[in-house]
């Protein structure tokens, strides 16, 4: 990225969920969950699939977040269990659902220390998918939110959807650097529109955030191991 | 409100459902269907009843809007049948809130022209609780989104909330009047803050958003009967 100058950039926005905190695993686990309460209709991969077909096809109608993800729980345990699902079953997913939205998201390590000091010469915003309430809670729980100026959430990151934040933010693609742990969701859409993006990978991406290896953007992003490592990348050096 | 200039106002946020286009009348009429469909287990009223102790009980989990609501419905329903419902009930709830989250919201009377007009004057947005998803999609459907600098989805609309939006839209409260049809969400948190605001009361008023006579603000802000009747309050008038 030799045309990056961290000089120029007014704004940097970070992804919050498996970037700023871990949030993936919990979905894994409450899905492990499900699919033990409906191992009498199907192998977990069975469940899993019919999940994740159930999820991509509500997107548009549900977006992101939490409480689509519960909707579509229900749905397929319906679907799955051919109609046999107890109300039970579904009040036990209820349950699972609520149980995931008061998890305590643990911070990724060196957020904190990170955020201090890239926040003493950018303005931070967080941007992100997800439900609004959530995300705060999360931001809230997390003792960080005082590094942000304040929290965007986009109903999905596309090209079109950054155009937007940016023109709401005021800024040009130029002086905008994103962070985040998904090439489809954080990097892709940011330098199609001309602006930066760091690539934070984390241990687990939902399925639908992969990218196949022919969409792989070109050489205008970092990717980097852990969040410290965007300090030198921005000029800046933890003394 | 003999204080108030409309030449210092900045930024005009309109609340979005019910005070630009129809909401809770479909609220309304899925909830009738939801009576209907287990009226085997209660009267309607002992059903609204039951569903208004769920969804105030979640609003802190869950937040507003259709996916919240829908699984209210499906808590509630589980509950009032004490269990007997069936998944083809639980079901057809999910069909109700997707009938409802698919619905064209029709634009309240004089809106567009309102909007034409006082946009080429003031920065407006929308301010609005509820699913960013749904209000986008309800915004891009109504056709007045190019008179919008941008949407602001709000986790709640508390003072709390108003000082975190004035922050972020870079205004001071006397610069701020807010349009809508809540006392409770759109107009005493902005007093209280000292920003302006004008009441458009809608038809059908969510029991949540009531308020009781003795938390009556005083006489800071204007009650219209109509959109068309903030255009003399900032002194514009339809040619």
């Amino acid at each position: 990225m030799t045309d990056f100058d961290p000089a120029k950039i007014k704004v940097i926005g970070f992804d919050a969920d498996d970037t700023l905190w871990v949030n993936e695993p919990f979905y894994r686990e409450t899905e492990a969950k499900f699919c033990h309460l409906l191992s009498g209709y199907g192998s977990a991969g069975d469940i899993n699939r019919a999940l994740y077909r159930v999820e991509t096809g509500n997107l548009d109608l549900y977006g992101y977040g939490n409480k689509a993800f519960m909707l579509s729980l229900i749905e397929t345990a319906i679907e799955v269990s051919g109609g046999e699902v107890t109300s039970a079953g579904i009040a036990r997913i209820i349950e699972l659902g609520k149980q995931q939205i008061s998890t305590h998201n643990p911070l990724l390590p060196g957020v904190p220390g990170v955020l201090a000091l890239i926040s003493r010469h950018y303005r931070l915003i967080v941007a992100t998918k997800g439900d609004l309430l959530d995300q705060e809670r999360k931001l809230r729980n997390s003792g960080i939110s005082g590094f942000f100026h304040h929290v965007e959430i986009m109903s999905d990151k596309t090209e079109k959807h950054y155009r937007r934040l940016l023109h709401h933010l005021d800024v040009h693609p130029g002086e905008f650097l994103m962070v985040g742990n998904s090439l489809r969701s954080d990097v892709l859409p940011v330098l199609a529109l001309g602006g930066y993006a760091i690539h934070v990978p984390f241990q687990v991406t939902w399925q639908h955030e992969e990218v196949h290896p022919d969409e792989m953007p070109g050489g205008h992003f970092f990717t980097v191991d852990t969040l410290e490592e965007i300090l030198p990348i921005l000029g800046l050096e933890v003394r």
